[in-house]
């Protein structure tokens, strides 16, 4: 008999959930205190709300929900025997299950425009669902951590995006890279290129070159209008690295100073001027024009963050979108986001056994007991040490006493309080540490400053 | 354009989540303290799994997820062309949304059965979806808040579950009244009628009565095969109230000193000796025997408990199963469980105005400014309060100061600081509390003691 867990997700016993329970509390913490304020959506959305917003790929890619029912009778009966899958599921399937936070976003803040105070600092940190092939480090149930500012166009956002990054990886002691580009400079190199029209086509390709070299793009970049000469010019713009303000100068050039590329460059300037200000701001930041986020609605800087230790993607990303609320019918609102991919970050941090002072547990002490007396007597001790807020558990069950120590060590408690008949009548309790071996007996009246 | 929220689903905006993360918070803390191990599930179970387990009803219930791809070509001619929803589903789906945390709870433990050191404390606080008609404080996604213990058969446990929840309800402030009952008296009771063989059917008529009354209920009782004698005999064992140790004789004496019922009031002397223990037990307990619960999984003392001052049904409730596990293959583990129901658990509260004292932000100030270059300095102000543990927000936008205020004053922050020519140059801060309109002038160098 075999209940196997459905494929791509997973239990999260608790030891690997204090683990991720670190990185979120970490994360939290971090933009509460740059004023993001908390939102959660449903798992549920309906499929009006989800369809057309990720591509025809993402498209195929969403969980659809069954309707209750009886989903057949409302079917056309042409329809049904048609047996067209992809039709017939518009028919039988209204509600789709959340494939990422952005768009719930929108829609949330669409919706409440007139309750919502703008600029709109808010959070959110939910499970998303994917029918993706499965494969190491891809899941079908995965968490996002995203942060978003909504209603303000300034770049002081963008630069207090970056800083959020770097204090939160600070604290996860995860070493990092930041590659920044921005949208606008891409789009004048497809102007360069004469191939404006294909601009997204351009940018997903773009976004390949990541995992999938040049030479062998080179027949997708020739597919949406690119000449060998072409294919060999935009290789040679985007293999540059520039790592500094002076190397803007030189992107500039090589666009031939096109307006776009000159907003993108000083955008590019603002927000290295505001990070400047920052003198804790411990990591590194390259100008990467290679980098082109896969998702239509970036429009102005993008931003992408890898462990500068690790073979692994990115770990954070995110960028500027000048209309995401427009196709729910709220044009207009600039905004800002990026979102923390914690299952890599679990995955590094695992690698680097940073993970060294997670505790599985609170408990701080087992109350064991030869017998029924001791039992109620432990049962009375571990009341008085809750009301005082020490965390522990009586042994529920009337084992050998080697089987409670058992417990306890497995469980990664420190202390025993064994209690006896001697210990009951003394009032003085028997406390062992089971790390250090060393045994005491403490008077019952001071047990709560001992532990605390 | 409307995109509404799938029916019976919530966006949960900051100021709700703020108070929902308070009410789970301190349930949280408490199960922790009580030596109680987090644990998460995916959403998606096989709908092996979940079928089966909440009976006829439930598996109405269950979400059920369209196979991805080409879902039609896979059901037989015949069968697809029969039309019949309810058993092209099993064709067409093999996922579903979780239904409750227990049955997730069972397959975890029956899987890992090996890894897992018992008795298993584990809590798990999720949400879960039914496809149930949605109306006043019932909702198609909703979340629940499950402490289980198995693996440990010793009535200390159920002491145990009842202490968690007192505790509970008094950090919440809600006055509560616990109802305890135990399976194996109902059993009695079924014996005395002699309807033992329609056991699960009485539970569920017995639990009805919480709503419905007994004569509304007198034509379902016949259909169980109980005569008009028997009904009015059922009705009145069942209408006493039994408040203290001494009843629990007049319940006894009244199913005959029947075995089960001997040994279920001897269950629930033992329990109330252990709560007899603690001091500070702050909650009225009576024994209800026309408490039932509705799972078929209980069978031992059960556990229902309500607000004394609101009109609202259960707000928690729980008890003991011998089998759960079984049906995955791991037969012979005793537990017990208790689920808070946190909908209904907010709703009180609001009512009863319990959460004055949440707070929507953690921010404590915004920073305003009047030019660019008062931003670039509170940006760097903001850094450094940051790194201190402050939490803050610069105001993005370079808009007028009267708008910067009026979005601290919405969003509930105490404190402005207000950056201009003067300020910048004294390196003396104006700093503004918006409740007491006090301004003072303070000096940056002094600007984080200040506020800490």
């Amino acid at each position: 008999m075999k209940y196997p867990n459905v494929k791509g997700t997973r239990d999260f016993a608790p030891d690997i959930l204090a683990k991720r329970k670190y990185i979120l509390n970490i994360i939290e913490s971090v933009f509460k205190k740059y004023g993001f304020l908390a939102l959660e959506t449903p798992a549920l959305e309906q499929l009006d709300t989800l369809t057309g917003k990720y591509g025809d790929e993402g498209d195929k890619l969403l969980f659809k929900v069954l309707n209750s029912g009886d989903f057949a009778s409302k079917v056309d009966d042409n329809i049904w025997s048609s047996k067209q899958s992809e039709n017939i599921a518009k028919f039988i399937s209204e509600k789709g299950l959340r494939y990422d936070l952005t768009v719930p976003l929108a829609r949330f803040v669409a919706t409440n425009r007139n309750d919502i105070t703008f600029p709109f600092k808010r959070y959110q940190m939910q499970p998303v669902w994917r029918a993706d092939r499965p494969q190491r480090g891809r899941y079908r149930e995965f968490w996002q951590c995203d942060a978003d500012i909504l209603g303000s166009n300034t770049l002081i956002n963008e630069a207090e995006i970056l800083t959020i990054a770097v204090e939160i990886f600070k604290k996860l002691n995860i070493p990092i890279q930041i590659s920044l580009n921005n949208r606008k400079i891409l789009e004048a190199i497809a102007e360069k290129l004469g191939i404006s029209e294909k601009f997204n086509l351009f940018t997903v390709l773009i976004d390949k070159l990541d995992k999938i070299n040049f030479v062998d793009l080179s027949k997708d970049f020739e597919n949406i209008g690119l000449s060998k000469d072409k294919i060999a010019e935009l290789s040679k713009i985007l293999s540059t690295q520039y790592f500094n303000k002076e190397s803007i100068n030189i992107i500039l050039e090589s666009l031939n100073n096109n307006a776009n590329a000159q907003k993108g460059c000083d955008e590019l300037l603002e927000i290295l001027s505001f990070i400047s200000l920052i003198e804790k701001f411990d990591a590194n930041i390259k100008i990467d024009l290679s980098l082109a986020r896969g998702l239509d609605y970036y429009t102005g800087c993008i931003i992408e963050i890898k462990c500068s230790t690790a073979k692994m993607g990115s770990i954070a990303g995110g960028g500027r979108y000048d209309n995401l609320t427009g196709v729910f019918g709220l044009p207009g609102v600039s905004g800002i986001g990026i979102s923390f991919g914690i299952d890599r970050i679990y995955d590094i941090m695992e690698e680097m056994q940073l993970f060294n002072d997670v505790k599985t547990t609170d408990t701080k002490i087992v109350l064991c007991q030869f017998d029924k007396k001791g039992q109620l007597y432990n049962f009375k001790i571990a009341a008085m040490l809750r009301e005082n807020g020490i965390s522990c558990e009586v042994y529920p069950d009337l084992k050998k006493i080697n089987k409670q120590l058992e417990y306890a060590e497995k469980k990664g408690i420190e202390y025993v309080i064994i209690s006896g008949e001697e210990e009951i009548n003394s009032q003085i309790l028997s406390v062992k540490n089971l790390k250090s071996r060393i045994q005491e007996k403490i008077d019952v009246k001071n047990i709560i400053s001992y532990f605390k």
